[in-house]
């Protein structure tokens, strides 16, 4: 992008009426300096002669005799009717090497470039990756409407700060949806805006673990979980997965020194069980005996394909353990950026507190477009279709399994959301995988860097959600040519 | 707000077709314990017989069956051509009491209202609020414009996950203006886009700051980034401000433990105060000697009234030990919650990994439309124009101080930035009069609550930024009234 008016100079260009040097002199020195730091780039635009006049607080004289000198050495350059902008003619590298003998430090541009990573601007649109929507259905007419019409309508008190715990209007629909879809015992009071559920993990975090606290978590278990929940010095102590979600036993084992448990029982992330009622109860009871906290992560709940889904933990729980943690990355698109944690009530003051504390509050004009969504009914409407369009996606990606890789690969857990669990033969690095299929544009995540432990299982996390039936019958076929070419 | 389409209720009628109850006896009980539990709200609509017939995977008939025996029974009722929703008439707590007896947990529903505060959806846009920019004079065609354009044009890659450290295309016009308005030596590579300067604090505690070291701020200080930089476990210490910023013999005294100092050198926070070049360059110089980390926090660089602005201590630095913050909320408005750092290379890693963490990346909307903003000059008119603006409404506030409130209270500092620093005479309690102000819906900050010590002055912090030539007229009028009933 080109900028295309003129830049503030102000700080750039600090005239000082007493030096000694005509005012002219000193506005050459200033630009040219600027132009030979890097301060102004090539082909950058500079004010109009008027306009820095104006903002220099001098007559335009001096400004116009610095612009004739710097154009005819060549540091600027006029375009007719567009304006004055610095030369592209000299080469970066030549402008660096007459500087160098400056007083000021010389700008550390071409080093910077080697040593940061590319942008990562393709939004990991590839298939395998998980937890994509499938953004080609979204409504996309429907929610800009609504965005672009509260753009125009926002009023003073939108712009202004916001309150941390989010818009009134958004927690009630939150907790309306939260009440009928997923069977949560919620008020809008208890329901917390953050900027989705790596926000909600990291501020569970900050308000339940400390140093020398010990969380359970699954094991194999979700990385970001990980990494958000280990920030304020807890111990994280991995637990087994079984078929039927958690080890029970094993969190028992553990004895009371354990602070919380981080759960996904609706859809385990990343093997796909689900917690039966029974063993929720029984986990509910474990947190009640061991007075510890429960942070369910519901993630992407609103999809199962095999059987009736159940309610959240969370609506089971009578003493006030749980901490429900969902986000609207997975159901609408992930550059939304919101998610919310519902909080019991004897804790909402610990968690507003620290919620402000993390970032203030959440951008007002999605969290108004998002309550529109949720109120008018688009949000239900758009689940109840998607069910359709991720049931067809589903079966797409194990059909095209089952004729191209049945050879090199296990199908484990199909049964809800996004992804499909694999498990590769033993002795197959799931990591070697993943990069082979990143060399043919494809992208899955290894199921081993899932676990805290040694002991790993080797697998591959195949999303389908973000990807048309087509698009996933060619991407299995690759990836059965990937399979049968690993040593 | 209403909700107008029908609710998922999958997760609150959990259909078991094994068990011995017929299908409608099940669907009616699964609606009027939802009802009776406050899972589904008087006033909220049902979904269809036809749409739950769909939804739940059986025929109408029992769906019309459990229908009609809850609207006769009063739980459900109809209105004619819109629909069937959970009646009206009776009252919440009737219902509660019915449901005594029942195996689920009551719901906390009024427990919960009455713990949780209000919510705070004014904006705080009452006279003397600091840090809120000239709403009213923000271009507000020209923003809705923009961002109801991008909304239109949204594509699959900006929905989807994006580059923790910014879009390119933002980082880009951030690092130019940046050189150019305020003399920092960046590339784009170097810019890290956030929610806001809280966050960027909370971003140099997570990278710079653990358990057991210790920085220094300013004191007085930003209450906020006291809060922010001490997340990680750091030892906060005061450094006392003078009239030319922050003491540098007392910041060498701490001895060579400090692991960073914080600083506001453009506009000291909460006192006004500018540092001169040669105090940057012993600031610089005891970052260098000690090897600490200078966070240099920018917040209101942009206005200056006295004199011309000085570039930003990151512009000086050779040694990379700059960390410098900045934030969108003071020069365009607080609901955009965008913020920045810049960072030197060799910490770039860290910070961006910990940026991702954090809480993945920041809405692309935002980051689209602010591009663009800056990209076509129009952030560079709004600056230029909001000096005029600030100017007039700093003059009515201290014509206004000078008028109604001479006697009461003195004008520390009034040479930059959004508000207008004061003192009030020894023993007028501050925060007394920030209570008594509230009663006349101001609202004013204590100077006294910006201190980490004992030793604390009183007076009152006065934003001007946000409020008209006639409102400040009246506010001070106001003001002077309140301090004169002071016992």
């Amino acid at each position: 992008m080109r900028i295309t008016a003129s830049p503030q100079l102000l700080a750039i260009l600090p005239i000082v009426r007493r030096s000694g040097a005509p005012l002219h002199r000193q506005i050459y020195d200033g630009l040219r300096r600027a132009i030979l730091d890097g301060l102004l780039r090539p082909g950058q635009r500079v004010p109009a002669t008027r306009v820095l006049a104006v903002e220099l607080e001098v007559s335009r004289l001096p400004v116009l005799s610095a612009y004739e000198q710097l154009l005819h050495e060549g540091y600027l350059q006029g375009r007719v009717g567009s304006g004055t902008f610095v030369s592209e003619a000299l080469p970066e590298d030549s402008l660096r090497a007459v500087a160098g003998g400056h007083e000021r430090p010389p700008v550390a541009g071409h080093r910077v470039r080697s040593r940061v990573p590319p942008a990562r601007e393709d939004g990991g649109l590839r298939p395998f990756r998980v937890s994509l929507p499938a953004l080609d259905q979204f409504p996309h007419d429907t929610w800009s409407g609504i965005v672009a019409r509260h753009a125009r309508r926002f009023d003073r008190a939108h712009m202004a700060y916001g309150d941390p715990a989010g818009l009134g209007v958004l927690r009630a629909a939150i907790a309306e949806h939260l009440r009928t879809a997923r069977a949560v015992r919620c008020e809008a009071e208890q329901v917390l805006v953050v900027s989705g559920s790596q926000a909600a993990l990291r501020l569970c975090a900050a308000v339940l673990l400390g140093q020398g606290h010990r969380i359970a978590v699954e094991e194999p278990g979700y990385p970001g979980a990980h990494a958000a929940l280990g920030t304020t010095g807890a111990e994280l102590i991995p637990v087994p997965v079984g078929a039927d979600g958690i080890d029970l036993m094993a969190l028992d084992a553990l004895g009371s020194r354990v602070r919380a448990a981080y759960v996904t029982p609706s859809h385990q992330y990343p093997l796909g069980a689900s917690l039966s009622a029974p063993r929720r109860l029984a986990l509910l009871d474990w947190a009640r005996r061991r007075d510890a906290w429960l942070l369910e992560d519901d993630y992407d709940s609103e999809y199962r394909y095999v059987s009736r889904p159940l309610g959240a933990l969370q609506g089971m729980d009578a003493h006030g353990r749980v901490v429900y943690i969902g986000t609207f990355s997975k159901v609408l698109f992930p550059a939304l950026r919101i998610g919310y944690l519902v909080v019991p009530p004897t804790s909402w003051g610990a968690f507003a507190a620290a919620r402000e504390a993390f970032d203030l509050f959440s951008p007002t004009l999605y969290q108004l477009a998002l309550a529109e969504f949720l109120g008018e009914g688009h949000f239900a409407r758009h689940l109840r279709r998607m069910r359709g369009v991720y049931l067809h996606r589903r079966e797409a990606l194990l059909d095209g399994l089952a004729e191209h890789c049945a050879d090199a690969l296990g199908v484990h857990n199909a049964d809800a959301g996004l992804h499909v669990a694999t498990m590769l033969p033993d002795g197959v690095d799931d990591v070697d995988v993943v990069r082979r299929l990143a060399a043919h544009r494809l992208t899955a995540s290894a199921l081993s860097t899932c676990y805290l432990g040694r002991e790993r299982r080797s697998g591959l996390l195949l999303g389908f959600g973000g990807f048309t039936e087509s698009q996933l019958a060619q991407a299995t076929r690759t990836l059965g040519q990937v399979l049968r070419a690993v040593p």
